[in-house]
């Protein structure tokens, strides 16, 4: 495993990470359609005009693009019904070319996230939202993982940044973030077999418990939360925030802002992660490896 | 919520709280029959000849009779096959009559545990191990949340022992307990909301976590692992050890062993649990609560 002895910390580079993998992917891709495969080909679902939504699945249309994979996108407006997004759900799970898709979240209120959800079919939850997708990860059996604990993980890897043993404090507890993070964290593998500690708004020591932490996983969306006397010395920080501040300096006027507050954590570290050019870039990937592992069928028949 | 300020520890009663909960489900099931309902129904299936097996499943019906149930144990030999079995899973399946039913394990090593379990229709899952019903609990969603983990929750409450923001350690890491009870214990619920972490056989640091935790739910099975100077003055500790040890001095010729040195972390705590007669009678209640649940279909239509 490496070691950072340096007194700059090394930045985790998801961008050029993630690129790399697209090209494996790619070609994994142009060699299976050379023997005569199927291209994989994912659809996404997107209600409405959310500037986060928009960008982010523009990006995955482009990451599509870029493994050498088919993309559809199906827009609905905002005033959608259940029943009709039910459908199109229902119509999708039954498409025999359609290999994997995803519902953009958040969708409207009169809208049960959960009922869309459940209703796609899990072989084809690429995004590992699903009740069986999610129970087979925590069980550690063969499943679509969440796209960003996914991402995390092969950060990780790449890195070779060591786990077994350390002690993890993951920042949040969402269903898509830090609950699976955590769960991957604790398995017997790796990355994994880690001393892994869930903190969440209603901790009373979470400060304590991240200044002991070998690895911070920050995924609370609160920019700048994490600062630098909330850091031991040699730490991993990984960074999951997103939050949009808005922003004099930039063209799009607001600028991506994580959970940790680099300039002052980033020293004390062996490894970082930035925003944006971090995690991001990474949960991209992370769906596109999913969908090739349903378009080739290695975790459902 | 209550606080023990007495020097010696409350003693967590699991066996009398039981009784009282196997009462209220009689009622319950006294009343349902009264109105023409059907009585509830769980099978279990029970392989070779395995001394704690035996026990367990004999305890299992006996509770059954004690609420209420209707009971049916279905035998094999440990030369089963696993298609044998796989049979007998898919016919109570379909057997509406049974509401519920579980297969006990350990079983016989040329049969795959997981496959049983996943062959089981998650509406009849009352033991809560099927990846649907682990999905639905880590996601929040109503579920058949597996015995032990809900038995520990039930006697938290039942002391109604404080949960919010407290450090809670849980030993072990394990599809059944260690995981499950760790998912409980970090959503946003009472028993819940607490700073969890799960510490097993490759953390570095389980000392120092146990003796800074609140709560302690020791799920190692390794007798007496748990030593006076592990724990903090005040914790709750709840044992789920059940080490069968040998042992001359009692009839049977073994002993039930926690993974708690009773003597010595007793005197330390505000409550704990004793082996046997704390966890283990409430996991055998919680069964019957989830098939009660099954078949009032609460959970699942």
């Amino acid at each position: 495993m490496k070691e950072n002895n340096q007194t700059a910390p090394v930045l985790i580079d998801g961008k050029t990470v993630s690129e790399q993998i697209k090209k494996e992917i790619a070609a994994e891709v142009a060699a299976i359609t050379a023997d005569g495969g199927k291209q994989p080909h994912l659809a996404a679902i997107l209600v409405g005009h959310d500037g986060g939504s928009e960008t982010y699945v523009a990006a995955k249309v482009k990451a599509c693009d870029a493994c050498g994979f088919k993309s559809s996108l199906i827009r609905y407006e905002n005033d959608v019904t259940e029943e009709e997004l039910l459908d199109k759900v229902r119509e999708l799970n039954a498409n025999a070319d359609i290999d994997g898709f995803i519902v953009q979240l958040p969708l409207p209120r009169h809208i049960s996230e959960q009922k869309i959800i459940e209703t796609i079919d899990h072989r084809k939850d690429v995004d590992g939202f699903h009740p069986i997708n999610a129970g087979r990860m925590a069980i550690g059996l063969p499943c679509y993982i969440s796209a960003t604990p996914a991402g995390i993980a092969e950060l990780l890897k790449r890195y070779n940044i060591e786990t077994a043993g350390k002690k993890c404090v993951v920042l949040g507890r969402s269903n898509i973030v830090g609950k699976p993070m955590a769960m991957l964290m604790m398995q017997k593998t790796y990355p994994g077999d880690a001393t892994v500690t869930v903190c969440h708004s209603r901790s009373k020591d979470l400060e304590k418990e991240c200044r002991e932490a070998d690895i911070i996983i920050a995924a609370l969306g609160q920019p700048n939360f994490l600062k630098g006397d909330m850091v031991k010395k040699g730490a991993t920080v990984i960074d999951v925030g997103t939050t949009r501040l808005p922003s004099d300096k930039t063209k799009s006027g607001f600028k991506l802002t994580g959970d940790v507050l680099f300039e002052e954590v980033a020293p004390k570290c062996s490894f970082i992660t930035p925003v944006p050019g971090g995690v991001g870039p990474m949960t991209i990937v992370s769906l596109m490896k999913n969908t090739l592992l349903a378009a080739k069928k290695t975790i459902y028949k």
